[in-house]
């Protein structure tokens, strides 16, 4: 059989579970790991320990596949245009990926494509920042580093001019966005290959606790139709503007005044996209797979009414065997989906789907296991 | 995290879903496989290539392991004995698994629990063979090695004394059967834990092509309510008689005249129970996980009115990768499962899920995909 090598750069929970979705679909899985203890290296078959900012680690991990796709966007570019040119197809490639790398470079081409984003501007320093407050409604003002940041690192609050020195030691440059006044996160999640085709999933509710996400709501409760259609549309025109292959998630602000402000991109499988491993027809690492290898993709609507998911974070005690046993035996229905991670106050070490058709009870019976899990419910 | 680590005996398929339903349990998974080549082994981190019927591999295999559990029914009784005597938990254990081995050990227990079997005696000669006809409606009758068969492997229909002198070649002991009038086979599978918990899955119908389990029907359409339930008390009593931990098969006739007979025994998942991976909340592979290690099992219960399971096998193709394009395009919500395996003709290398509200729809898109992989089916 010629079923095709799709290698994986990095070792997380992503890749984890793009592994669990790839064996049913009979592809080889290849995993370029920091460390034999990651995620995915516990239970993917052929693993290669290195690290991707080598380009020869890369080069040597290639070979042998089909197509190099990844659990996160921090391979060098230049090193993503090398394997290109070695005659690896990169999917996402480089000249998409450099948008879910670098903020600027992304606000920079949502604009030139007519995306609505917040009113946003690279600053240069403090006095640059104030500026850029007056400009608007003041402080406060959003302050990103353009690259490096993740679950609310790199991204600063600054109510004055003085607060807004720390963003700028690092040296990397600094945007700075107005604070929106949403009412809620919302975020499009779109699949793409090659040849053009595109799925879009039901835009979700994703609700965050000090800066990370915590739980998600699929579909969206109460979202306008129009709104809905709205954003799909909206991350199905960045995937084919920016030349996206592969999962596109798309963060969104839903305003008071009725807007929808695209907040962040990523492009690869995405936490606002868990819930379609239990709720959806295809789930978002399925189609992942699909699309980086050019089959066609996999029907993403749900399957249930509500299917909502909550983060597993680690607690105060390293063990969460009882309490996952405990879990399980409370709700025979709960998807527990564990990433075989140390537990460390705060990390996601995994994540619970519910489903239902009364959103009231699937929530509660999410934040019931996650909280139980980590906790913070002790009955 | 004190997750525990499952050992499992044998590469195949079932070890494959098994470690693929594993990974969001958040389990460890150990195999122990004939070659690095088979099924499992190219998903799987921790794979032993080893034989598991020398007594020192096992030994050495189990060591680490938090239970030992089988791909296949093949590892001697006395192997198992000797791990449990090590200390190691096997599960299912020597004294039930040698009724999943042996057909006339099963054959004796059931008739001592009162559970409905065809007519039945051990034969030792051709002669023999005909007194036992003779006893009973005549030729044709059944005839099987009581160990070794699987897949109409090691079974004879035989309709004269002249026909009934193969099955003695091996030096096995024969089992003599009546052949029984059935309109069609089904299938009771049921998970029990070491605790005694139990669950039934619903009754399935399973229909046989040249001895080969071909196409699962989720539930058993037109089956009576009292038939079924019947069914499933007649699994769930045999599994906690014979003391089974883990997920057992019990497959059956239904006769013109209203009753059901035990055929067969399997303890470990199952070709019946294939449509679980989609169709169920929770998959015979999670639920046997979860029960070998005695945690809490998951909700049996279908997710769709009907889910319809069919094996995809070798044809004279070897190389299936266009045709399961092809399958993916015509059909987004079907389900592919591929093992990984070699294509040769005949042989199992996948299957195909689909479900839906209308049974027709959901049996000709699965037959369609099964026999467009095979290449009997070419538009």
């Amino acid at each position: 059989m010629t079923f095709p090598v799709v290698g994986m750069v990095g070792g997380g929970q992503l890749a984890r579970m793009t592994h669990e979705a790839g064996i049913p679909l009979g592809i080889r899985f290849k995993l370029l790991s920091d460390t034999p203890q990651d995620s995915a290296a516990q239970v993917v078959s052929d693993v290669v320990v290195g690290d991707y900012r080598d380009l020869e680690t890369l080069r040597a991990f290639a070979r042998g596949c089909d197509v190099i796709t990844f659990d996160h966007e921090h391979v060098p570019t230049e090193h993503l245009r090398a394997l290109e040119a070695d005659g690896i197809p990169v999917r996402p490639g480089p000249d998409a990926l450099v948008h879910a790398q670098d903020k600027g470079v992304m606000r920079a081409k949502l604009d030139a494509i007519g995306v609505p984003c917040p009113r946003h501007r690279i600053v240069s320093d403090p006095q640059d920042v104030a500026a850029f407050a007056a400009e608007g409604e003041g402080f406060p003002v959003v302050l990103k580093t353009v690259r490096g940041g993740y679950d609310g690192k790199g991204v600063w609050v600054v109510g004055s001019v003085e607060e807004a020195a720390d963003p700028f030691k690092a040296g990397v440059p600094v945007l700075a966005e107005e604070k929106v006044d949403f009412v809620r996160e919302l975020a499009a999640n779109v699949v793409r290959s090659p040849h053009g085709q595109a799925v879009a999933y039901p835009v979700v509710e994703s609700r965050q606790v000090n800066g990370v996400c915590d739980t998600v709501i699929a579909p969206a409760p109460d979202l306008d139709e129009a709104l809905a259609l709205r954003a799909e549309e909206m991350a199905l025109n960045i995937a084919k503007e920016l030349g996206v292959v592969g999962h596109l998630a798309v963060e969104l602000f839903q305003t008071r005044d009725g807007r929808i402000l695209v907040n962040e991109l990523a492009m690869r499988p995405h936490n606002s996209g868990h819930w379609s491993m239990d709720g959806a027809v295809t789930s978002q690492f399925a189609n992942h797979v699909r699309a980086v290898l050019d089959l066609p993709l996999g029907d993403p609507r749900p399957r249930a009414t509500w299917t909502v998911m909550v983060n597993v974070l680690g607690g105060d005690y390293p063990d969460m065997y009882s309490a996952y046993l405990h879990c399980m035996a409370r709700d025979p229905q709960l998807k527990i989906h564990m990433y075989g991670k140390d537990v460390k106050p705060g990390r996601k070490v995994g994540h619970v789907n519910t489903y239902g058709d009364d959103l009231d009870d699937v929530l509660e019976r999410a934040r019931h296991a996650a909280g139980y899990l980590r906790g913070t419910i002790t009955e």
